[in-house]
């Protein structure tokens, strides 16, 4: 029995907790499916409709190759901003004609609550990937199974989070998730002034009843006794004066040397991507790319399993994977 | 012996009946591949170019899923409209080089006739997906499907076509298509002034020589003996004189409450979608959503089969569907 | 043992003239599965990501149809310009990203270099697509393997190339691959003023120590004793000063009577597409379509073989090709 069976992913927040351990355990298993050692076919002749409402290239491929990489044909609806929308078409109807044709849906889409909306409007399962300030939730998963993949069930372990608090989705989604699956983290949340988490957020940590703690703290000294560092961007349009945006810049930022000198050696450093790579951002510097402290590809990279995870389980396939599996037959490199 | 065996569709104008009867009959058969109880691979390494010159999510995504769910592949074109034709290539030397990439090609343009152009260009099979104010014959098909499905030939049924009649490329080929399958259809014609049915698709019911009737309304009220409704939107760019746009503006709406007190109970109520669910627009409300007597989204999903007949007829393949076929193995709703 | 397992394929300047055989003869061998008389399934599981940072229909079709025709899964990435880059990300992370998911990368970009620092950044093999005004080796090897497919090779030929060859990425590709392919050929650069061929394309002609000729002119009667000829675009941007375009438009054109008044009867005609059909441009009239001596359309269906052997190379699945292979189940016209 498979309690995700025809089910959406819109939210964290309405996520079971089993729900994330029963994704968290198929995608260990789709593991050697994604990474290219074994190739299934076992969604052969399904169709994903990937309806997406602005451009999102990486969060766009991972759900199509996920889906191909079960067997499955995509179509892909990037440029639907610019369609029948646009003379006046409501999302209710996009979405149940979409439903007609798909036999799942992803949704990103600019508003928040979005992806509920698609999904109420269609029988077939929705997978939100992104709904303006709302939520993000396969990107959650797919952070923390990353962590999960590297250090173990993070029980107790010191978590701090540093950027913009306020406006990051994915960072709220992460820290319910975190919340709601773990015993005694402690959170440190870094942020300037007027981005600290959102006190709702706050308060679904303290709801869980599961004896969390959680700091809060404006400069990068913070992460000192941190198992684990999510960093995130901070963009100038969410700060309400121009003046605090110059005086945050470079502050919160992280390189080699700082987590030399300031950082536990084993850390595990996350970020969601994109990096605002230009000189007078520069949140994580390129210098500890090729760095085993850095899991930021890891997260990416297992975006696939744990996407086919989330497709297996609300097509209700997982029980068949095995029966078309075969060994990958072409070239793979020791290194993506 | 197949007739339709590397045709292409650019028109109902030059589809004979029997063209239509072969489609619609073998849409029948295909349904249960269309709507995901079993599976089918039979083209499996066919390619379809999807080569459109304007966006259209909707017709772009039905032909994809259609050629997926036969076990093809699809190759999109949707941004072509920005790339070597701007540079000064013709819409021929393109087909041409598509041509030699695809096994059949879907083509949607905004001039008129530019199906037909791509079609002498190329030796495959072309299918139209609506070129400019000229044709859109898989629409009129799936529309006419759609009818019979529901009641069966509609000969002598009431047909009451509403809306933009002078402009809507949708609504002239369905009444040809209409005029030249079935015999003594009443056809009542409601639009606006300077918005009413061209002479010449007047002119092509009256030659098939089957005896219909037409008749030229301006209100609603003359829906009240139809069996069948078809309503579409009016674009106030169509109007020549902005006031007469305004004088019509919310004239020939409906809702329940329309259907309820004119229509006949068991009417049939048909739009092409997409339908301008804005305030001051709003042709169609929304509160017939899931009404039984709004046939809507039973086009769009007619969408699948019909476009899945279309190409497995003029790709030679119908006989040999069922050699591939199998039950489909993973989750389906009860509603899409 | 295959040297090109692996390998990326990035410059024709760095490609073996081994390797380019390599291609050719699988290029040879693929042709029945590219021009739709077989189906192999090799590739399926697979996943090719097409990271186009600009516009190019004909391109990204093609390398997407010739994974396809492989059994391969396409995921396409062209609205890539207007996503995360925008937000500051380096190339070199969205590449790294997109090499988790995917088994090999095309790329397209219009910044020379941009395919090298991408395969850099990768594991998987990575498929130059064109990138900037440097290299597009893949249209080279079609054009060469066009030539090669109907005179065999052209060893002492005389080959005319005529247009903009200082600015024509796919001309210097061309000239670099003939020339450590060959012996002995006659190069005739035809070219106005300012827009010969530059220095270090006639330095790498000299460094093969084949023994090549090369002469300059600047009128299009020098195609007089060709083999073959390669006629291209000339775009006016490329033109410091404007006078001097106008002052060559229409000199460097070619239509039926040029040919049949100057041209060996027998001369083959190259184009790299697209024309420019319109009127002030026209280098290659429409009056020569059909006519035997256009190769043009030659060279597009030949991308298909050609970027499959590639692929089949690249990916090291060349000798399993046959294990699924089968005879063409749908209608394929005598001409595409």
């Amino acid at each position: 029995m498979n309690p995700l069976e025809g089910k959406d992913i819109i939210s964290i927040e309405t996520l079971a907790a089993s729900d994330a351990r029963a994704i968290f355990d198929l995608s260990k298993v789709i593991e050697p499916f994604a990474f290219r050692q074994r190739v299934t076919r076992v969604l052969e002749g399904a169709v994903l409709a990937n309806l997406f409402f602005e451009p999102s290239t990486r969060t766009r491929i991972s759900f199509g190759t996920a889906f191909n990489r079960l067997g499955g044909s995509v179509r892909d609806t990037s440029g639907v901003e610019t369609t029948s929308l646009v003379k006046g078409e409501s999302l209710r109807d996009t979405a149940r004609v979409v439903g007609g044709y798909a036999d799942v849906i992803t949704v990103r889409h600019p508003q928040t609550g979005a992806a509920k909306e698609v999904a109420d409007a269609v029988g077939v399962p929705v997978i939100n990937g992104g709904d303006g300030i709302g939520e993000h939730p396969t990107q959650a998963l797919l952070d923390v199974y990353t962590i999960e993949a590297r250090i173990g069930e993070p029980n107790g372990k010191t978590i701090a989070i540093a950027g913009d608090l306020k406006f990051a989705r994915v960072i709220h989604s992460f820290v319910r998730l975190l919340s709601k699956m773990y015993e005694g983290i402690n959170f440190k949340f870094i942020a300037p002034n007027g981005l600290q988490m959102p006190a709702n957020v706050q308060e679904s940590v303290g709801s869980t009843g599961r004896k969390h703690t959680m700091t809060f703290h404006n400069s990068i000294d913070a992460i000192s006794d941190a198992d684990v560092i999510y960093l995130t961007r901070m963009q100038e349009e969410r700060f309400d004066d121009p003046a605090e945006f110059q005086r945050y810049r470079g502050k919160l930022r992280i390189d080699r040397k700082t987590l030399d000198s300031i950082a536990k050696p084993d850390v595990m450093l996350l970020h969601p991507m994109p990096r605002d790579s230009r000189e007078a951002s520069n949140e994580l510097d390129h210098d500890l790319d090729g760095d085993p402290r850095l899991a930021m590809f890891n997260q990416t990279d297992n975006g696939i399993p744990v996407r086919m995870a989330i497709f297996a389980l609300v097509l209700d396939v997982a029980d068949q994977i095995e029966k078309t599996a075969h060994p990958v037959n072409w070239h793979v490199p020791d290194k993506f």
